[in-house]
């Protein structure tokens, strides 16, 4: 469904990476949104529970078998299985996706995913570092020129963030898909980066 | 089990605030830790699954009426579901845990609902700001001389936090629990809170 952000989990993945996000998209200040614009969903490999790193259960809601052809957004979450042979499997959905002109997100090792199969060598971009992008793009990562020491970097809609970067991450998807106001959506995150105290003390200035 | 961390969710849980401490409790910098010296473990209302602020559906490990006696910790995390019938199940569970010494942590409008159910009036806290805590509190919260403006606080066992105090919160518990030495709970505090950017940029100084 066009109005779906898809979630792409492995298993051991970094659920502080989806929460911000996914929980932006169906709530705002005041408490979940009465009329979201987006619905957020969950794609594993199966439709067997994918587990987060800290051991938790979630069940998803497509199967890279049933997941739909067309989406808002697809977000590929990071964590520790990215060097999988499950893994192997999102190389096709991101390239569909990618030719789709679709809003791709990547954070922390998925973006390390996406330099090991080419998909970074046309647009500037950011991650767990320039070295971790090197180790595992090796011969299929050429665009270091490209790399940007931020955050998070949004570039012809492929959003890339290093694993602190989530609600800069967060962020940069907001405004692609104009989830909120940009007023809004600033508030969020710096309520969010600075935490409600540092947050009060700054708005009384 | 004594070595298991309890996280208690209801439908509309703010998954932000369980994804630090879970992951950090399984996890150090270098990836899983090998012999992670606790366990999460999910608590819900029953065995089917609940449900994230976002959408996402979460497996409980165990129901209010098959969860442990003993735990290393209590941990209630906040949302939208604290004001539901369901929620005053937890007054119960918070009361025995709390007289057998057990540490509890609550976030958000968990600590709002402790505020309705007098477990602060002994201790020093914080929450969603002193207002919210008079508002759920009436005439069960006795002790706003308590009240600490911080983003977390931590008082005989009892560690509350905002809701966007979702590292100091893992922090305080982290501390209280040992998780891993004090200088590594720092560092994995400020290179949360920071950002790998500004972390490495503090570091270079």
């Amino acid at each position: 469904m066009k109005n779906e952000v898809l979630y792409l989990l492995l298993d051991n993945y970094a659920d502080h990476e989806v929460a911000f996000l996914s929980s932006a998209i169906a709530c705002d200040g005041g408490g979940m949104r009465r009329q979201p614009r987006y619905v957020n969903r969950v794609v594993a490999p199966t439709l067997r529970p994918v587990h987060t790193c800290g051991g938790m259960a979630t069940l998803p809601d497509y199967s890279f078998a049933t997941m739909p052809q067309e989406c808002a957004a697809l977000v590929l979450i990071g964590g520790y299985g990215w060097q999988s042979e499950e893994a192997e499997q999102v190389v096709s959905i991101v390239r569909t996706m990618r030719e789709q002109g679709v809003v791709v997100g990547a954070i922390c090792n998925a973006v390390s995913f996406l330099a090991a199969h080419g998909f970074l060598n046309n647009v500037r971009h950011t991650g767990n570092g320039l070295e971790q992008l090197k180790q595992w793009g090796r011969e299929n990562y050429t665009h270091e020129e490209g790399y940007v020491a931020a955050q998070a970097c949004s570039d012809d809609g492929l959003v890339t963030a290093n694993g602190t970067g989530y609600l800069e991450f967060a962020r940069e998807l907001m405004l692609l898909l104009e989830v909120d106001t940009v007023e809004n959506i600033e508030w969020f995150y710096r309520f969010n980066r600075l935490g409600y105290i540092d947050f009060m003390q700054e708005r009384m200035k």
